[in-house]
C-alpha cells in the first residue's frame, strides 16, 4: 500500500482544508494522520494532495511526520462536481450496505439518503453511519476526489417526498421501466434517484414516487437485488456520460 | 427467504434442460435441489420456473419435493440475450472477486475472464473458479435470468489478445480515455470490456490492447478499484441502453 503502481501521490481528507490560504502549514490528525504514517508511511518533504471532501483540492509539501502530521500548502483550487447524483435506497440485506456505501463513494455519487420503506427499515444505520462516514473518507482516498458522498440519514419514503425539491429530475428504478439511457438520464447535470429496499417498493410507493415526478427506469430489464441497482444506476448518471 | 415479495415463483438453474420435452418429467439434484427444499420449502403441485443458463427458460410443475425433487416439465421457451458482454478483469484486492461475480451475474454478463496483468495475477483462481460457479448460479437465481455468467480460467493478456476474435468490438477503462457513452459502447449487441488489475495496466499492455482494437473508455474519469470498473463497464454495457 506504500504508493499507487501509477506513481500519484497519496490523496487525504482534511475538513476546513478552504480556510488555510497557500504558504500556510495545517496539522492533520486523526484517521488520515495514521493513514499517512502508518499505511504509506509519508516522509518530510514528500508531497501528497489534500481534499476537504467540498471541493476544494490541495497539493501539500509534508513538514513533519513524526509525531502529529503538518504539511504546507503549495496550492489549491476549487472543483466542481460534474454531475450531482443523490441516490435515495431503501435497506439492502445483511451487510450489504457497507460495500454499497464504499462503491457510490468511489463512483462519486453526492449523497446517500436510506430510505425507510414498508418493505425494508434501514434497522441499524444510526449505529453504523459513523462507519459509512469512514468508508466514504476512504473511497475518496482511493477515487482521489475532492466530493465525499455524503451520508444522510435515515427516513421514511412519505417523508422524503415531502421534503424534495420537484424541480430536480428523478427516476426510480423498476424492472417493467424504459431504459436509463433513452430518458437522457445520463446527460442531467442534478438528479435523484431511488431504489426499493431488499423486497422491493409496494404498489402504493411506486406510486406515490410517480406521482412526486419520479419517472421508471428499467436498468435493462433485469431483477436486480438493492444494493446492484445502486450501483447501476450510480454508474449510468455518473461513468458513462458525455 | 419463503418466496419473492413480488411474488414470482422461484427460479433454479437445471443443466440439460433443454433435452426435456413439455410433459416431460425431470429430476432436480444437488444445491438446487437442497434450495428448492430447504431454503424456499416447495411443495408438490407448486409452480417454480427453469433455466440451464444457456437460454432455455421452463415452466415447471412440483410433482415430490419429499427426497429428491422431481418436476413436470409445463412449457418451456429459448431467450436470446440482449446483450453479451464478455468481462476480462485484472485481479481485484483480496475476496473483492466474490462479489464482483455476484454482482458481473446480476447484471447479465456473459463471461469473465480473469486476465493475468503485470501488476496483478490471478493468484487463488483455480481453487476459487467452483466457489464462483456457485455465486453465479446465485446470480441466475436472484435475478431469473434465462442465462448464466460463464467463469473462463485465467490467462495471460498477451495469450488473451491472441485468441480474440477481431470483429469483435473492444474496450479498456482507463481514467484518461472519452467516456463510454460517447463511443456508442452502449447500443453494441456484442462487445468485450477490459479492466487492469489493482495496481492498473502497465504501459506496454495498454498499447498491446489498443493495438489489438481496444478504445480506452474514461468511466467518468474516477479512478475506480478493480471491482467497481468492472461493474460501472457491465453497467453501462446492460442497464442503460435502449
Amino acid at each position: 500500500m506504500r504508493s499507487a503502481a501509477d506513481g500519484a501521490p497519496s490523496h487525504v481528507w482534511v475538513p476546513g482544508l478552504a480556510a488555510a490560504g497557500t504558504g500556510s502549514v495545517i496539522t492533520i490528525a486523526g484517521d488520515e494522520a495514521h493513514y499517512l504514517r502508518r499505511v504509506v508511511r509519508v516522509r518530510a518533504g514528500e508531497r501528497v494532495t489534500a481534499t476537504d471532501g467540498a471541493g476544494t483540492l490541495a497539493d501539500l509539501e509534508v513538514a513533519d511526520a513524526a509525531d502529529v502530521v503538518r504539511a504546507e500548502v503549495r496550492q489549491w483550487r476549487t472543483v466542481a462536481r460534474p454531475r450531482t447524483l443523490e441516490l435515495w435506497c431503501g435497506a439492502p440485506e445483511g451487510d450489504r450496505a457497507d460495500w454499497l456505501v464504499e462503491k457510490l463513494g468511489e463512483l462519486g455519487v453526492a449523497a446517500l439518503r436510506p430510505v425507510n420503506a414498508r418493505r425494508g427499515a434501514w434497522e441499524r444505520a444510526a449505529q453504523r453511519r459513523e462507519r459509512w462516514q469512514r468508508l466514504a473518507i476512504a473511497a475518496l482516498r482511493q477515487s482521489r476526489s475532492a466530493h465525499r458522498l455524503e451520508i444522510l440519514p435515515p427516513i421514511g419514503l412519505a417523508e422524503a417526498l415531502a421534503a424534495r425539491d420537484r424541480t430536480i429530475p428523478a427516476f426510480v428504478a423498476d424492472p417493467a421501466g424504459p431504459p436509463f439511457g433513452s430518458g437522457a438520464g445520463a446527460t442531467l447535470a442534478v438528479l435523484v434517484a431511488a431504489v426499493g429496499p431488499s423486497g422491493g417498493f409496494s404498489d402504493d410507493e411506486l406510486k406515490a414516487l410517480e406521482d412526486n415526478g419520479f419517472r421508471r427506469t428499467g436498468l435493462g430489464g433485469s431483477r436486480l437485488r438493492t444494493e446492484t441497482a445502486a450501483l447501476a444506476v450510480a454508474a449510468l448518471a455518473l461513468a458513462g456520460g458525455a
